[in-house]
C-alpha cells in the first residue's frame, strides 16, 4: 500500500512493477483492453477456459471480468476465477456491460456480484439497472442516464453490499457508502470509440493491484484515462484517429503530469 | 420511412435516431464493425448468447449476421436470431463469409437463407457460390470473381427467393430481381484492411434501421463507405493508417456531402 | 521452393502468390494478424470451427496455430488441423504462447508439438518452458528471460524433436539443430503493442507457403517484422501511431529494402 497514495504514484507503481492482470473480458474489447494495459505498463493476459482461469487468477495481481458478450460457459470460467479472486484475496473489478438489456446479463452480473467483487464499474444505465435488479435501462450496452441521476443508487447498492461502486460518464462518481468521489475530465469522443469503458475497467485492475485502498485507486485510474483523454482529444478530431492518440497518451503519460492534471474531488474524507 | 429517400437523409436518420444494430458477427470483426457503427452514430450491440439473442433482436432497429468463425453454436444462435427478426418484421442482413470455401459455411449460409433475410451481401465469390449452393469459388475469404461475372446470378438468386441481393466490390450491384442498382467509388486499400467488408454489412444494417426500402437503403449504405473510402484514400497510401482514416472519414460526413458525392445509378425505375 | 533464396524473393513470392494462410489463433491477435498477412499480401483466414478445420487446411498454403485463448474445443479443432496440415504435407508454425504459465497451457502445446510442426515460434520463456515440460516460467504471456538464456535449450528442443525452433526477443535465434541463424533488428514497442509475437506467426507461415527451407522462410520473415519495426519506430514513438506505421511498413516494405536491411546471421552453414 501506497503510504501517500495519489494517481502519479499509483501509475509509477504500474510502471515499476508492471502487474499481471488477468481480464475475462468482452470479444469487442481484447484488443483495446489489453493494448490500454501495455500502454500504461501493465501485463495483460486475456484467459478464459475454465481449464486456466484459477491459475491465471493466482498469478495475477488483479482480475478483470467484464460481461460483454458472455456465453454461459464463460460465466462459469468468470465465477471460477471470481471466487479464486476472493479467496487469494486478490482485488477484482466486475464490469456489468449491458446488464440492463436482457435477463441473461443480468443473473450473470448478479451472480458475480454476490462473489464480492472489490469494486464494480459501470455507465450510469448499468448501476441503475444492478442496484434494482431491473432490466429496461440504457440502449444495448449504451447509458441513456446520466451519472447524477443515479448516485443515490449507487450509494445504496455500495452501502448494501459494501463494496465500491463506481459510475462513469461526462463525470464520474465513486463510493464505498461512506466515502465518495468525483472525477472530471474526459472527452466525448470516448464514447465513439468502442470499448473504451472495458479498457477503463483493466486500467483500474491494474491501479488496483498496486493501491489498496479501492476507492482510492479507483479515482487514480479514472482520473489517469480523463487525462489520456483530453490529450487524445487535443490530437484528434475523429475516432480513428482518438484511438490511435489515447493509446499514445496512456504510454507517454508521466506521472507528475497526472497528478497535476487530475480532476479527483473526494466528496467526504480524504483517505 | 422517408419520403424522399436520399443517402444524406439516411445517414442523418442514423445520427438523429441512433439506432441499436444488433451483431452476431465474427471473431475478426467485431471491433471495425462496432467502431464504424459509432462512426456513423449507431449504437452497435454484439451478442451471441443463445440465451439473449433474441432479447437483442427485440431491442434492435436492426440485426446483421456474419457467418465468418461460426461454430454450430453460433449458428444456432443466429437461426434463433433470425427467426425473432423475422417474426418482429426487424430488418436483417445475411453476410455468408467465404460461403463457397468449406461445406460447413455453405450450410450454415443457406439455412439462414431460408429464413428470408431483407439482404443478403457478399463478394463475387460468395454471392456465386450461394446462387448455385456450390462450393470451389474465391479464395478463403476473398473474391477471385468480378462483381460484373454475378449480376445474372445475383438477379436470379433475388428472383428466385424475393431477397435484396448486394455483390460488393470494385463497382457494387444491387437487386431486388426487378430493381437493380450500381454504386461505384471506394479504393483498393479497402481490400488490403481486414474485416472492412464486415463492417459494411454492419453499416448496412443500420441504414436499414432507418430506411424501409431496402433496395435504397443498401444504395446508401454501399455509397456511404464508397465515399468513406475515396476520402480515406485521399489521406492514407498504407493500410494502417488508411483504417483509421476510414473510421475518420465515416464520423465526419456530412449528409449533403455524401449526397454529392455518392455515386448511385439506378438501373430499372427510381425508386 | 526458390533457388537463390533471400527474404526479398520470399517477400516478392508472397505478393505474387498471395498464399491462403489458415489461422487458428487467439481472440487478441486475429485483427493484427489478420491485417499484417494483408499487409504483406497474403489472404488471411481465420477458422477454428471442428466442422471446417480440415477443409481449410487442404486449401491454404500454410496453418499457423497459437494457443493463446484456447479451450478445449478450440485445442481439439487444431489437433484436427495440425493432422491434416502434416498428412497434406503443408508446414504448419506453433505459437506455445504462455505455455509456461499454466498446466493447460503446456498440455496443449506438448499435445500439438507430438504432430510435427515445422516450426516452434515463441519468446524465451515459452521456449523454456517447452523444452523442459516446466511452468514458472515468464510472466503471464510475456518473457522474462533473454533470448540468449535458452538458446542451448532451443538447440536441444530442436535436435530431439526434428523441429525448427525460433526463439524470438531483442536478438532471435532460430535453429533445426543442426543450422541456426540470428535475425537482429525490431524496435521496443514492439513489445507493448498487444499480439505483435501473434502477427509474427501469421507472417512466418505466409513465408513458409512460399519457401520450402523453414529455417530460411522463417529467418526472412523475422527480418520481415524486424525491418517493419524498426521502420515504425521512426514514425512512432507511442504505441497507438507505432501499430499503425507497422502495418503501414508491412505494407510498404520493398523486396529489394528488404534485401538490404535485413541483418540474418547465419551461424553454421549458408543454405
Amino acid at each position: 500500500m501506497l503510504t501517500d497514495p495519489s494517481p502519479g504514484r499509483s501509475l509509477d507503481a504500474i510502471r515499476q512493477r508492471g502487474p499481471l492482470v488477468h481480464n475475462i473480458t468482452n470479444l469487442v474489447a481484447m484488443d483495446l483492453a489489453a493494448n490500454a494495459l501495455l500502454a500504461i505498463g501493465a501485463s495483460p493476459v486475456m484467459a478464459h477456459a475454465q481449464e486456466e482461469v484459477e491459475d491465471f487468477v493466482s498469478l495475477a495481481g488483479a482480475l478483470a471480468i467484464n460481461i460483454g458478450t458472455f456465453t454461459p460457459e464463460w460465466q462459469d470460467a468468470a465465477v471460477s476465477a471470481a471466487v479464486q479472486a476472493l479467496g487469494n484475496e486478490t482485488p477484482w473489478i466486475l464490469d456489468p456491460v449491458g446488464c440492463g438489456a436482457t435477463r441473461f446479463r443480468m443473473d450473470n452480473a448478479m451472480r458475480l456480484l454476490k462473489i464480492r467483487p472489490s469494486l464494480v464499474r459501470g455507465n450510469a444505465s448499468e448501476i441503475a439497472a444492478l442496484a434494482n435488479n431491473a432490466l429496461g435501462t440504457g440502449k444495448g450496452v449504451e447509458a441513456t442516464m446520466s451519472v447524477a441521476d443515479v448516485e443515490a443508487e449507487a450509494s445504496r447498492l455500495a452501502s448494501e453490499t459494501g463494496l465500491v461502486v463506481a459510475v462513469t460518464g461526462e463525470e464520474d462518481f465513486v463510493t464505498d457508502g461512506q466515502r465518495a468521489l468525483r472525477v472530471a475530465g474526459g472527452h466525448t469522443l470516448m464514447t465513439r470509440v468502442t470499448a473504451v469503458g472495458c479498457a477503463l475497467t483493466a486500467i483500474t485492475a491494474a491501479f488496483m493491484a498496486v493501491e489498496e485502498d479501492v476507492l482510492a485507486a479507483t479515482g487514480h485510474a479514472l482520473a489517469c484515462m480523463a487525462v489520456a483523454g483530453e490529450t487524445a482529444g487535443k490530437a484528434a478530431d475523429a475516432p480513428g484517429s482518438f484511438r490511435v492518440e489515447l493509446l499514445n497518451a496512456l504510454y507517454r503519460m508521466h506521472p507528475g503530469e497526472l497528478d497535476e492534471r487530475a480532476a479527483i474531488q473526494w466528496l467526504e474524507a480524504d483517505a
